[in-house]
């Protein structure tokens, strides 16, 4: 699959790392990684792109990277290395590996070109779409970024399988998410699929993260920076984000809070009557398919929805809800009851989702 | 004067700052200052822009403060202070404060509009206008930055009343940089001002620093992320860069490297024969009218030659020279042999731009 994101290639499949060869007149390339997944899959890359020897720079695996320290690390270690403002940065990663490579390609000497080489679900169907770059400060994630697209994204789904069962998993909830806002054709795709998907079967993966990919750069390519439309790519993040937070993003994988935030919006959708229970009864349903989820029946109510992202953009932080109206179409709206969010996340911790 | 460089207003003279009444529709307006300058000059200016009290972010003077660490501090004291997509962030100060709040301005939450306020000689006719915004990172100087245009600079040259006599002369011959890319008007201008010039004289700086400002306008309303013709402004930088350098930015302002960057640079364009000494002569003679400089004598010429900027677009790191051919034109070339470099510089270190 190949597809235009505002200016620039996604390209999804076996063999997209080859793409890298058309990118020319370049002074030098330099790669940015994990050292542990480079050893599994740098040669192949290196080779696929036809790029010789390559030598990384290398960052630690894990969110304490997505720093300004690490940035400012990085940038020294590529002015040591050479690189100018006609120097080609990849990202060759997952989420952290592409929000600090696209932060870094933004702001080194004011900006250098850069490529996105998503290494995990989440990356290959979202994060490394968009051009949304960002490290976290602490007093924040993701308060310090920019929109600078890349210009190339490949995702290569056969490096899919080296991926551990649970992340892997995880990030199959984000496909959901892109199935619910795509309409009835991906959902029942993905429905007829889900039972039998796994990091090692490639082939149907590799369908499943095209058609996945697509829902992003359709959405992306109307809404390059956030003015309305791309909000419904929040769906399930709501309360997904809070029950991180509240967690200190240590229970969670990103994919599985937002998996409880899917169940938990698709309940409040229900409660506020724009969603009828059989809708609902299917996206719970084939969120559940993914298996158990870290609990959230310990979590106080009043913690959680005091941690409810609020929209930056407005005056007065209103919660701005990505409710689902039914498989393929949802509606924005800030008016809803704080007694009914409350009670779709009680119902939830207590089950309620498979009435 | 008004003038618009890009999309936004260059507004420069008395009474400028009374141009922030007409911004409209932000959620929160932040100040970011240095303690003494907002001493002597917040009231006033708070009255101006009619914003009642403000309550401003205080970044210590000096370039330590163009930092990602300090970057990280006030995007941090912004979130703790509610501020949104829609606040707006004015900078307030001289060069480190504007490239420092231009740079957390382009990066805070994905970017935040902010205004330019120079407050020193050189922001007002130069660094503030051009969208140019930039840290330090400890390997080199505006190593981390971005092109993010403000959406108004205001120049109020009353304030520059406050500025240390030192600073205000280094200011002056960026000034005189701007003179002779624009012409032989304005060159006369300067010439018959030149003597009469003051931090208190603030009537006919006002026509000054406007014009001088227009020349930068002119130049990036052209060309805003540095093609080309942007170079231009580089006259007389590539010997200051290196004098900065080799003195560990200790002994010279920005200004006075410059000032010794001119008259390097018009003796070299003597040298390899693109200027005639008449001319020569009077670059010189306006330049040395600013007073004595710090001294270039002791330091080695090719110590001096090896830090020289190389050109980082550029396959093999050229140095693009900026010659002045006559008063209001210049040529830009890599085609300069580097036994006229070292003599140029030798040349002026004995005092040679006087015969």
């Amino acid at each position: 699959m190949k597809s235009s994101a505002g200016g620039y290639d996604v390209v999804v499949g076996g063999g997209a790392w080859r793409t890298l060869r058309r990118l020319q007149g370049y002074t030098s390339v330099f790669v940015l990684t994990e050292p542990s997944l480079w050893e599994r899959w740098g040669s192949r890359f290196a080779r696929d792109a036809r790029w010789g020897t390559v030598r990384p720079l290398f960052v630690p695996s894990g969110e304490s990277s997505k720093s300004l320290t690490r940035v400012e690390r990085v940038a020294s270690e590529l002015l040591g290395r050479g690189a100018d403002r006609r120097s080609l940065l990849v990202a060759f990663g997952g989420g952290v590996v592409g929000d600090l490579g696209g932060f870094v390609a933004s702001t080194y000497m004011r900006g250098v070109d850069y490529v996105q080489a998503p290494t995990t679900v989440v990356a290959q169907v979202d994060s490394a779409i968009g051009g949304k770059t960002a490290v976290n400060v602490r007093a924040m994630k993701n308060l310090v970024g920019t929109f600078y697209p890349p210009c190339l994204v490949v995702s290569e789904p056969a490096v899919l399988a080296s991926l551990p069962a649970r992340a892997f998993q995880s990030g199959l909830y984000e496909v959901v998410k892109h199935a619910i806002l795509s309409g009835p054709a991906f959902f029942r795709f993905l429905e007829s699929k889900v039972a039998t998907l796994g990091p090692r079967r490639t082939r149907s993966l590799e369908t499943l993260v095209a058609r996945a990919a697509q829902v992003k750069v359709d959405v992306v390519s109307r809404d390059e920076r956030e003015s309305g439309l791309r909000r419904v790519l929040n769906l399930g993040h709501t309360y997904g984000h809070a029950l991180e937070e509240v967690t200190g993003y240590r229970r969670f994988l990103h994919g599985e809070a937002v998996a409880w935030g899917l169940l938990l919006v698709t309940r409040l959708a229900e409660l506020v009557g724009v969603l009828d229970s059989a809708e609902g009864k299917r996206i719970a349903g084939l969120v559940r398919q993914g298996g158990s989820l870290p609990p959230i029946q310990d979590l106080g109510v009043e913690k959680v929805l005091g941690l409810l992202p609020r929209d930056k953009k407005a005056v007065g932080g209103r919660i701005n809800w990505v409710l689902p109206e039914r498989i393929g179409k949802v509606r924005i709206t800030p008016e809803v009851p704080n007694t009914a969010v409350a009670a779709a996340f009680r119902q939830v911790q207590r089950g309620a989702w498979n009435e």
